[in-house]
């Protein structure tokens, strides 16, 4: 079954930076962005999701989902956090140890629909060194992820794991 | 494909409270507890999300994720996050509108690998109404998603948005 179509061409009209490749701690600084390629959610995928992992009655079934909060069938949140990382992953990760997350803060400000195209806005906010561990650092980044009207249906700021090129310190 | 095994039976020795159904926000008070079943994932189920949303090397074959950060086979964060959200519906959803989260703050303080059982324990922290929407409120609940051998490979401070049985302002 096909759960999802990819198209991996970016949206017109994009003058930020494009994805970077293979870059560690010392290549990354806050203000840094780019945007992923889109995904086209359907109705099936949205179910399938469900199936297996979301059973609740909006994710479900059409006609149940209209009785709910959100007025009609949803993707779950859970589904878009992984179809946004599929995004971020799709042409290559951007950091040497791939995307590594340590944890972050994920929000819904609204319900992603079949037939939503999504696409993710990325910004690095934060670059900081471990000072426990100098052979890496936490790069916050900030992940919105858009319906093809602009809207934002999820933010993530996520705390990844990124490897320094050199250690800050030198080991006696 | 069977992606997940499911074990409803709760673990044993679990002094806690049974999960709720269909309650409102009154209902509710922080230090409420219970666990969810258990569910085993195992290296088929990892590849198969990954090759959907998370194609890492360390997520999709055993000898490439060697190389990587984590040093073997381990789950993508969100399908531990997903299969979390499985866990806390698969025997009714304890709130009247069902599990409809705002957002929430999400760490993995470990990998999940394969043959790993995960099991949630849940406890409400907050119960706050809504001001400018006297029908809800929020329920902030933390979920640890804990392994077999009681390690905590997930947590999730989640924000939930419940109903309130009664407005607690009557309209003029």
């Amino acid at each position: 079954m096909m759960v999802i179509m990819i198209n991996p061409v970016p949206p017109a009209g994009n003058a930020e930076e494009p994805p970077m490749n293979d870059h560690y701690l010392e290549d990354l600084e806050p203000g840094r962005r780019w945007t992923t390629g889109s995904v086209t959610i359907d109705a099936d995928a949205i179910k399938a999701f469900a199936r297996s992992y979301d059973r609740q009655p909006f994710h479900l079934d059409e006609e149940a989902a209209e009785a709910t909060f959100f007025r009609g069938l949803a993707a779950s949140g859970w589904q878009v956090a992984a179809l946004s990382m599929g995004l971020l992953t799709e042409n290559g990760v951007p950091f040497a140890w791939g995307i590594v997350g340590a944890g972050g803060e994920i929000s819904w400000p609204r319900p992603t629909r079949p037939g939503d195209t999504l696409t993710v806005h990325v910004e690095v906010v934060d670059v900081t060194r471990s000072r426990s561990r100098p052979d890496r650092g936490i790069a916050t980044v900030r992940n919105e992820t858009r319906n093809q009207n602009g809207e934002v249906v999820q933010i993530l700021v996520a705390k990844l794991v990124v490897p320094a090129r050199r250690p800050a310190e030198a080991t006696a």
